[in-house]
């Protein structure tokens, strides 16, 4: 399949998996509603930057030098993804961080660092991504991994004991969905390194494949399964 | 008045309305305090947008094909605008929200949801703006419609069924305003869809002037009306 088709494919993936979130999520509780809606629109933010990469507007064409010089010469830079990602992997995380703290009152610091944090790793990201300059590109990538150590930092410490406090199945929850999350986003770095947004050692339609792989399972398939848990934690709520 | 004209006096007077909200607006309780300073920063966001575009830099050239050329080729696209309702209109949303659920607990749900409708509703409007190819032009303006119905369904069906569980005075203030509201908002894809950036059927001057006077109602006129409201209201609270 070309590179378009794949996109399309993906667009009408995320618009039917959100919608399907949307429409079938519970709203018992104030925070069931909060999952459902969260969950919902993270899909359907992605279709429309899957939309403008399919239709050839959320790219553009950039120079690639290098010493192998295994390409022509350029490459495709999808800039959609970063601004998908922009939108979308805040709210993931504000997700995840309403189901750590259930019941307990919300820790709005570990909240705001949590997004902040991520709002840093993928704008630097996006530089990454953007730059020409081999040394400029590498150091972005560097700092938006140390940002990325932050957005863990936050998962597995500040959260964590937060969620101490919380019903043991509340905990069993919290505890499996920020494995799969963190295990999930651990791969995109290692994607996009070898992507032509980095190394480019894979060809475009090959980063297009293994990213909407990755973006299906962290919004789509970890979405229903949040959405899923969340039910079974309100159904003994109530 | 040339266009140029026109932005430099809606800076006035958004700057004039912004200032005015916010230095005559009450602050007796948090709920009153919260209204005053977002229908206060409001216009002053907007004061910042239409500087830019006065100054000629919130603007670029694009190329604008069609059939009948009935101009030269070329329209101004003003992005600004949407730089400033990505932030603005979020702001006036969660002003109503708050006035929907004025006593009661807020449904972080209802709230959440509106906002990322409405941000997802400007983002695709951008890209209508944006666009050079017609058919991708109108499929961004049907999606971008699409999630100002999902605004319309948070005003309401989700803030209106929490509304009522507020006093009489709450409900009636809550219900003008959400009227109000929706019928600013509905003209602006009305004009947005005759402008340059849509089919082009008026001129750059006549579709600024349109838009200026919605700006004004929509943010000005609007916010003080709200918090004259907020402040009656506020009275009864007291
Ligand atoms: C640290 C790091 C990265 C991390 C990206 C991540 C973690 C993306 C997650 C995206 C998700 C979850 C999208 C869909 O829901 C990049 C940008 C690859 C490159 C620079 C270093
Ligand atoms: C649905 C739709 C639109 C709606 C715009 C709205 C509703 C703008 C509201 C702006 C306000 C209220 C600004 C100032 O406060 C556009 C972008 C015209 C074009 C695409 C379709």
């Amino acid at each position: 399949m070309s590179a378009s088709g794949w996109l399309w494919l993906t667009t009408a993936i995320m618009l039917i998996g959100g919608l399907g979130i949307l429409l079938t999520g519970k709203r018992r509780t104030k925070a069931e509603e909060l999952q459902t809606v969260l969950h919902g629109i993270v899909p359907i933010i992605a279709a429309c930057s899957y939309f403008a990469m399919a239709t050839g507007q959320g790219a553009v064409i950039l120079p690639f030098h290098t010493a192998a010089a295994p390409i022509d010469g350029t490459r495709i830079f999808y800039f959609a993804r970063y601004i998908d990602w922009a939108f979308t992997t805040p709210l993931l995380l504000v997700s995840l961080a309403y189901t750590a703290m259930h019941a307990g009152s919300k820790r709005t610091g570990a909240i705001v660092g949590i997004v902040l944090a991520d709002v840093v790793m993928i704008v630097t990201s996006f530089f990454f991504g953007a730059s020409e300059i081999p040394s400029l590109k590498w150091i972005w990538f560097l700092i938006s991994c140390v940002a990325f150590i932050g957005v863990y930092y936050v998962i597995w410490v500040s959260l964590m004991q937060a969620n101490h406090e919380e019903r043991d199945d509340v905990q069993t929850v919290y505890r499996r969905n920020a494995m799969i999350l963190s295990v999930i986003w651990l791969i995109y770095p290692l994607v996009l390194l070898v992507s032509p947004d980095g190394l480019y050692v894979v060809s475009d339609t090959a980063a297009i494949v293994f990213i909407l792989i990755l973006d299906v399972a962290a919004k789509v398939v970890y979405g229903f399964m949040s959405i899923a848990s969340d039910t079974k934690i309100t159904d003994r709520d109530l």
